[in-house]
């Protein structure tokens, strides 16, 4: 997962590009990176850490552009390194490019067979280069046309804001996995991948980029095109954006992140007759979840984990004695608050399920009497090949386990998912959604084998 | 503020040490320290930064040692400099001392003046040097008997962990103005401004050190002593330490902070027959009061505020025409929840009140119709000379204001503090309180002149 | 300049490569970076600041292999960049590669245009990715047949070492413009810009790589090849690395620096009968000249100008006030001996004039009565096309002045330089010399018109 | 060893301050700070580093005040830490006061040991902190009596300089132990270690700070005392200052040291009648000997041994069985110059011998036919209690060793020291001199017990 920023104005708008990175640091904590158009050149900084760390008052100063982009980046295994920073920049047929992608796209190694077979050279380690590449080999001079054919070639999850050296360019691809929305301020134009990034500037939200759309905006004037005549929107938007990995305050293709977790927690109550004490968020994911659940069960909502606002990334890792603190260290139970107490916990989704153990040990250790585990999304049992950073099917709990083989391991009273059908109806059908984590349904398959899981 | 902790063990205990100042990050970010005692010498280390920051992997493994005292520091106005980290380390009569203090005393320049003229040199800036020094002055061994000279000495608000050669000792200042807990995990010892700092280590939480304690762990064994033979404890719990600095799962003289904090929004909803549509917490601190206020309202909690979970110290200041980024970058208001709404708006304390008039006015923009603040507190408007960095009277809104000028400033529509006798419900008379920034009833009176307001 | 190191060995030599660029640091101050190939990865490091700073011994042991290439780097204006750093790593046709360069093209702009055209992406700035993108393109599996199209491509100065999957290779161009030794130690190979390199491993210098020759270690053999059948050696050795760049310990096609730097003195001192009281060189790069100077002369060197052991990059630059201050802080006059005196000045080389004549006034001001500035190389009168980082031919003092005009400019009594063929002179003819920047006699026409000067 | 300055002006000195500390960078690198007076207050930054490191543009810019002192401090065994770092700045009496400090107190320990016995409390580990509180325990507003009083306690070896709240004073033992100068320039008044630090700024030399003297600067006036009435002058200036630790650009009690380095050489040589081929110095610091040697012997100087100029402090130790790297990272052999001569190779001094020894196995294996160690200084058989870094001396090689077995450790052909008398004769005479380093005869007798050798 990744967050991508874009904006085109006619002023200098490189701290404008800092403040949306920020607000977006939730989509990516790995890395960071902003390029500008310093009316002929292209400058950047991109470095480990996050945007807070990388970026200083007289960095950020030296950045000066009426254009740019910005990218932050989550720590995918494996692929940690410098090179892998975003965006890239280079230059082709005398011509600066910078490039930011959100997603992961399917047939990324067998495109980088192709490329390396003709004898390109690839110094990254990221399907990112991979979209640079094809991009600038039929780049000529007009960025949609060189754009069509770069996304013929290119399948899965992308959506990319581009800066060329006159235009500003953001693109989605034809299913609209990841997110991408347009805002607008007096006459700057924006894209980011949340509100947020928009709402920080004060900007207004205009609409979603649609799936398959390329929009350009040059000469400060915006245009829209698609990338086939023949094109029909597959909408295929990411049920987990909602579920898990956006802001409350995000609205993605029509639908508002917030009330769908609310609605998922009022109908996973709604037909339970569950003789509980108190309803517990699993913070800070569960919080809108549980108020749903309470404001369908009538049972209050209690802060029975205490969250530590501190930790981060820099915090030595305790030995295998010291197993509990590593649970501990992020979330303490409230033993005042669940003592004696039957407990209904409340979590966005389950993967691994070792957390969820360790949460609901604690809890017991606490004094909790009961706990059943309430979970507002159905069971992941597929991993996705479309950017989130699910683990392989293997360490899927649910992908190996029945219901009750789940419970046993976690080591809760009862427990319960949301069904798929529940969780559409909390989307009110505004949109329409790729699931496949769920239900094995990939819109678009895999192509590169040696991935395959 | 501060944080504080003390560990006696029969192990390498640097690592305890570091797990439970990082679960006690929230009581001070601006320094932090840990000084361990290595058979023969005290070791330490302290710097400027988070716990995560200034310790490393390979310079915790270079603190070694069986018994050893940690502090956390607030940034306060003007005393941020390297020389006022803690834990202070010395040697007098050929004897090492290490020391940490939490809270504040109130005749901290009358004492310093007077060891001035006796020809002591004072490194530092803090009150906290003194106390070391009057120490010193009459520590010839007996580390009891020089505490209690020490303590006829020293007015107002500490909290103490001290380690010396042979043994490790907690005190707390006779009124108990700050924290002090008291835990065990097998035949470990520790001391700890907050439970937090203890259920961390796994251990268990024994009880609060009583005001005017001197508590000596030597030869594995505890003896408790009192500062002088006349004295009555004094009980003045710092009240605002539940309203607003610990954590949700700290109990201080037998109240718990979290029951505390829903109780406050429960009885000030009590007589209350607003006609609102939702009430929205300011996150974080919030939570637990508008909890309360929804249990006893009836009414439903909605999360109108999203708080972003990076915001950190690393952040480039916005100019004056950003200012509204200042407060979005932290704070951004879900407008789909209040667009239209009616809110009762629940924060923990109102102090300059600007905040809250930001807060306000950006959910304004965001749509919502009325806007009516509860504040699970009295007004604040009196200074506290005990440690809690509340500003000079002059700034304080409730100090200058009427509840109806206010209002007007703040900007809601209509305003309601908890009264005092509320609050004090709201404890359930466990303990006795110091409520001085409520009523100005001080329990130690200032004898600094220039300093008092 | 820039400096390069390439080991082949049956053990782990990432420590190799940190003491063999450790010794080459002279080489290049900006940047540097080693990869090593662990089995089956390139595994690599490289960043902004010197070896010391950049490989930390935890960092280090991370980066294991028995092959391993490294890179130092010289700042030049404008390019001072992360993305510049070396070794260059990527694979094509699924094969990794990396590569150190050092020397500069002068069909770089060419081929890169040439490059882009066809649809290739460029990510750095430099002409060592054009060496790579070449290199790529026609690599196949041999190394050899795609290093020998290469270098039918690429004309000017480069000397590479490269790391394929199974092989070291080892290259200089068809010139031998930039120095390359060769060194064994026991099984190991050693390729490296410097003897000093080699020494400090303990390893044995074997000769020299020579022009156009292709030296591939394979297999644990060594085995060489020419880049073309009908291939002449050109032999141009730049004689400036045996002025100024090398260290007095390095021995370049045949002839020894610091024998050279010695002799030149001698030789420009044979002619003379000045009637002088000392000789005082321009540390350090003047001693060994002056040394020289002194031995032919018969006058006795003094240490005149005490060099400031510690002045590294990071000092805050004197504002224009402090002007003098720049020039003391690296050297201070010695009033004691140079008070008084006829003092002959030797420095090394003088490019645009400016720091003789500073030092001669703080020469002057220390009381020096005549001062005779003896310079043992001719007059820089051309621009560099082949990596030596001189500046624009308007900026070099000898390229528009007569040597009256230079005397007076710099402010010294009398100036004398040596000629070119005094020069040669004390290369004892060991070997064909590239001397453009004296004569501009270019052994290769630069070809990217945009950078003619 | 350490290096001070103090600078007392009408205008902002914080980077004049810089500058000079820069300049004396050779006599400190452990760590550094600055102390200025900003009207009213005493500002500080100190860190261990060099002083490029520690002090950047813009917190240097926060360091404005017209009154300042500075420090660099050397790494001895043991006390490297935050702690040590000077100047020290602290408040007595309501008066700010900071204080640097050069050389080492005999009775450092005694007065500690009588000070704590007191009540006072040391928080560093440094014998300047005694010297602090004495003053402050006798300073009640005039700093010249209090510096008398103090003066009566402390015995030993110190050059100190003290800001005051309006004066800036400098004080040298009666001994005149360790250096310090006065300049001036303009209205300003300079007090540094060593003349550069005051050539640096443009200063003029004035003189020597007597042995005894207290020189205060208040009201734009200069002031001189002696520290009793009785006082006779004792100058036993430090000879090894004179031998290896000063600057060549220093004259130290009217001595100049590159002139007495050079005699020094001169009177080695002359009673010699060597069969040798060259005269190679170890650099840096045998440079001047060596040429005084050559001059009086008139075999030829050559650069034999070549220093690595970029050996910092960041340098990844090498494995016992790397050690010949050790020595060669610093220093390589210059096989060229060396091989099969017969070298007369002169170094400054020899300590411990363990540096000289591997020198010249590296020149046995570089081809050296013979080899002539030559030591411009007498052997060192004593340890130093004034403050220079000499071992203990059970270490020095002189102490427990004949001249033979000394040339046999060290692997030399021949062996030769300069005698005490040479020595003197090299001074001229101008001054009288501690030499207890050579001849044990100590002019202040160590009082502090525990630590005789």
């Amino acid at each position: 997962m990744c967050g991508i920023i874009g904006i085109y104005s006619d002023k200098n708008i490189s701290k404008e590009l800092y403040y949306s990175l920020y607000s977006m640091q939730h989509r990516g904590q790995e890395s960071c990176g902003i390029a500008v158009l310093d009316g002929e050149n292209i400058n950047y900084k991109r470095d480990m850490g996050l945007v807070g760390e990388v970026f200083k008052e007289d960095e950020l100063s030296k950045l000066k552009g009426n254009m740019g982009i910005g990218h932050v980046r989550y720590s995918t295994a494996g692929g940690s390194h410098m090179a892998n920073c975003q965006p890239l920049v280079g230059s082709c047929r005398k011509r600066k490019l910078a490039l930011a992608h959100n997603g992961n796209l399917v047939n990324a190694n067998y495109l980088r067979e192709m490329l390396e077979e003709e004898g390109y050279m690839f110094q990254a380690n990221s399907d990112t280069e991979v979209i640079l590449y094809i991009l600038a080999r039929y780049y000529k001079g007009d960025i949609v046309e060189s754009l069509k054919i770069t996304m013929d070639y290119i399948k899965g999850a992308y959506s990319l804001v581009i800066m060329g050296e006159d235009e500003l360019v953001a693109v989605r691809d034809p299913h609209g996995f990841r997110p991408l929305k347009l805002g607008k301020k007096n006459n700057e134009y924006i894209f980011a991948s949340e509100d947020c990034a928009i709402d920080i500037l004060g900007g207004e939200i205009i609409r979603d980029v649609e799936p398959g759309e390329i929009v350009v905006i040059k000469d400060g004037k915006m245009k829209s095109y698609f990338y086939s005549e023949n094109y029909k929107p597959l909408k295929k938007s990411c049920i987990f954006e909602h579920i898990y990995f956006a802001r409350n305050d995000a609205t993605i293709d029509n639908v508002n992140v917030y009330n769908f977790r609310v609605k998922c927690g009022e109908i996973l109550a709604k037909d339970e007759n569950i003789n509980a004490d108190i309803v517990v968020p699993v913070p800070d994911s569960g919080w809108a979840g549980a108020i749903g659940y309470s404001n369908a069960s009538g049972l209050k909502v209690s802060e029975g984990l205490v969250k530590n606002r501190y930790v981060g990334r820099t915090f030595i890792k305790p030995t295998q004695e010291e197993r509990e603190i590593a649970v501990k260290i992020k979330l303490n139970p409230l033993s005042t608050v669940v003592k004696g107490k039957s407990v209904v916990l409340v979590d966005d989704s389950v993967v691994r399920g070792t957390t969820s153990r360790q949460i609901i040990q604690s809890l017991r250790e606490a004094g909790a009497k009961e706990i059943h585990l309430r979970v507002t999304s159905p069971p992941v049992q597929y991993s996705c090949y479309y950017g989130i950073d699910t683990p392989n099917r293997s360490k899927l709990i649910a992908s190996n386990n029945s219901l009750e083989q789940m419970r046993e391991f976690i080591g809760c009273d009862t427990i319960k998912f949301l069904d798929i059908e529940g969780m559409l109806d909390a989307t009110e059908h505004k949109c329409t959604f790729c699931k496949a984590c769920f239900d094995g349904d990939y819109p678009v398959k895999k192509i590169d084998k040696e991935e395959l899981l």
